[in-house]
């Protein structure tokens, strides 16, 4: 047993294993902004004109000089000249000089010299006759007066031209293929999702098509992590089930390295096996094994390496372990990879119903089921713990997150509020 | 401007749309269990047999008797002999009898009448020559007695036989692709996608690949409600833009509605548009308009109608209002379709950092930054509010969430938790 003499924090692991891999991939794809949702930008995009590009209106109203407005209130309004309507979808192709407005709609060009709007709200239209060549014309009464720019958007209010609106990183949200598409911007380039090698090793895993039978259990491990591999914006590659001999397991391993950006091994769980991990990683290239046994539950077997700036990660074989330490080790390599720019984790606050002990120094991760109340703004939801060994997949499916027990706390108290990490 | 007589809570609202369509749709597709991730169930799924198959050893170590180990420690120790290893990935086809023992590896099956594993640590090997037939044999030493099913894990712990273990509606994720693998279940019954048809109309909207120009603003609203949809599990349908034209939005949104499960049109601004969206839905089908006006902010134009069983909304057409109302109404329509289990929203717990004013009665939605800080547990972050009005579409591109000031508040205090939606 010569595993596990010093466990590293699952953060200083993370820290340690990120460190050793090259920088973000600098492959890059066009893709049509609509579909590039979900993906990260591989540079920095621009606004190639100002955004809106033209002054518009905010309200219905009349645009006005503001300065003919001052001054005017219900108890005293101002009367102004309606020269026209604006029309929607063209240049207002009209100029207004003193005492006179013009019918917008929210949205619409202000004519130029228009400075604001007043809303259709504060105003009342009456019909007069005036000596204009003996055209009747209308008079746009105006109760309340308006400052210069009230009920404008201005000229570039949005988006100066020029000004860098998505840096490279981000990840596309349906605001960001909004902003593209304002711009005109129809397609962009991502970062090629990077391809992270999945490998099951283990002489009692079969393909999940197989009849399991007495001895053996279907391959579980390979599927959730592509699914996570997936939500994370990473493209799995299978390379399917080893048997736990050294020479198949590093040539099998030494194949995807070649063809991946990052390389995944879900050992079995016994200490042969998990050695036999270990020992392959360190033929693959420099440094290798960075780390062999972190201090959280579960995961304590994980094994993190990098060769030649690509991740190799060895996994514990029991299918829950496998999928929570992908969320805490394989996740964040497929983020350093894509470049993404940091975004918070979703989570929920939740009270949780019973005590909880936990060993002080070690970081365990809980299955819970969070259960709806109504105690807002610090909890809406009760958290119940799931028990079950770290081998029942099904702990996990009844979950709707992850509690985390800090490793500096020795346990939890009934009723206290607690993060959950969303699954 | 006969409208926003009655303004309903968004909550009141939403709840009367969603009681006025059709259930989950009945439609459903085969999909492998893998491609499934994201979809839905579209019926229940139930174990073809327990898993495990077999009873299971959870450690490295010796298959026991339980009963033999009794009163075993480290002061007085026990001995058994050693028959044998349990093979991986084959029945143990091996039986003990009192006082024997069988080498075992994590995961491997018990033989029959072991019913206990002593975990390696409280063991040692000692090669003792005894009279059986001359031959050597190897005696363990047992320093740790071990209750019955101590160390295994029994036949079904995890899932009996014919027990549902997914029920319809259940959202595949990583768990579930790895229980349904666990189980052989290589395919799945899903829903169908809903269909929403998405419908832009103003005369001043023209295509993204369009040079915008004077008078004229690109579409928005279609794409990021495509991508909402995306992400919520439907399929959109983009039905273009049409002018602000009754007959032809009639026709339009006619068209779409017998193709879609679900219509949204996303109208101008001004009063006018608003109110012609509103007649196009009463023409439709009964009930026909079932809100017009709701007390939120963004928001407060939106229309929710539903013609014989199907949703039909009016969205404002600022890109801002669009995409929360699309949030606070379209996603959950969509999810009614789906007929998806609820789980709970991601948000995040943040301090505000400044105060907020609000209108008693109003629910507002704002667009916030979160700035990491370290304060845990209530508070990993800091909210920034992001200003600037409802039809700049970069305000939520920089946004990580919204921030909800619920309807009987007046306002929220600078230093105060609230809970932000994450986008």
């Amino acid at each position: 047993m010569p595993e596990f003499l010093t466990l590293l924090p699952p953060d200083e692991a993370r820290a340690l294993l990120l460190s050793h891999l090259s920088g973000p991939l600098a492959d890059s794809a066009s893709a049509d902004s609509l579909q590039a949702f979900g993906r990260v930008l591989a540079s920095d995009v621009s606004a190639p004109h100002p955004l809106p590009e033209f002054p518009r209106s905010s309200v219905d109203g009349y645009a006005v000089r503001a300065s003919d407005t001052f001054g005017a209130s219900e108890s005293l309004p101002g009367y102004l000249t309606l020269v026209g309507e604006i029309p929607m979808g063209a240049p207002a192709d009209m100029s207004l000089a003193a005492g006179q407005c013009a019918l917008i709609h929210t949205g619409g060009m202000l004519p130029s010299n228009a400075d604001a709007v007043v809303m259709l709200e504060y105003t009342q239209t009456s019909q007069v006759s005036k000596n204009l060549g003996g055209l009747p014309a209308t008079e746009i009464e105006i109760s309340r007066a308006v400052a210069v720019g009230e009920n404008v958007i201005q000229v570039g209010e949005d988006v100066r031209a020029g000004q860098i609106v998505l840096p490279r990183g981000t990840s596309i949200r349906e605001a960001e293929v909004g902003g593209l598409m304002a711009l005109g911007i129809v397609s962009v380039l991502v970062v090629r999702k990077p391809r992270v090698g999945l490998i099951s090793s283990g002489d009692e895993i079969v393909e999940p098509e197989s009849a399991a039978g007495l001895g053996r259990v279907r391959d579980i491990n390979a599927y959730t992590l592509s699914a996570l591999i997936t939500r994370g914006g990473g493209e799995p590659v299978r390379y399917g089930i080893v048997r736990d001999d050294f020479s198949a397991l590093q040539a099998m391993t030494q194949k995807a390295l070649a063809e991946c950006d990052a390389v995944v091994i879900t050992a079995g769980s016994s200490a042969s096996t998990r050695d036999m991990t270990a020992d392959v990683i360190r033929t693959l290239g420099a440094p290798g094994v960075l780390v062999h046994g972190i201090n959280t539950r579960p995961g304590k077997p994980t094994i993190l390496g990098a060769a030649d700036g690509k991740a190799v990660i060895g996994l514990p074989g029991n299918p829950v372990s496998a999928l929570v330490n992908g969320f805490l080790f394989v996740q964040p390599v497929v983020e350093k990879l894509l470049g993404v720019l940091p975004r918070p984790r979703p989570t929920v606050m939740a009270r949780l119903t019973l005590n909880l002990a936990s060993q002080a120094g070690r970081e365990d991760w809980w299955p819970v089921k969070l259960i709806a109340n109504r105690q807002p703004p610090t909890a809406n939801y009760d958290a119940e713990l799931i028990f079950g060994k770290s081998n029942l997949i099904f702990t996990l499916a009844a979950a709707d997150g992850l509690l985390r027990i800090p490793s500096d706390a020795t346990g939890l108290s009934a009723g206290e509020i607690v993060e959950v990490v969303l699954l």
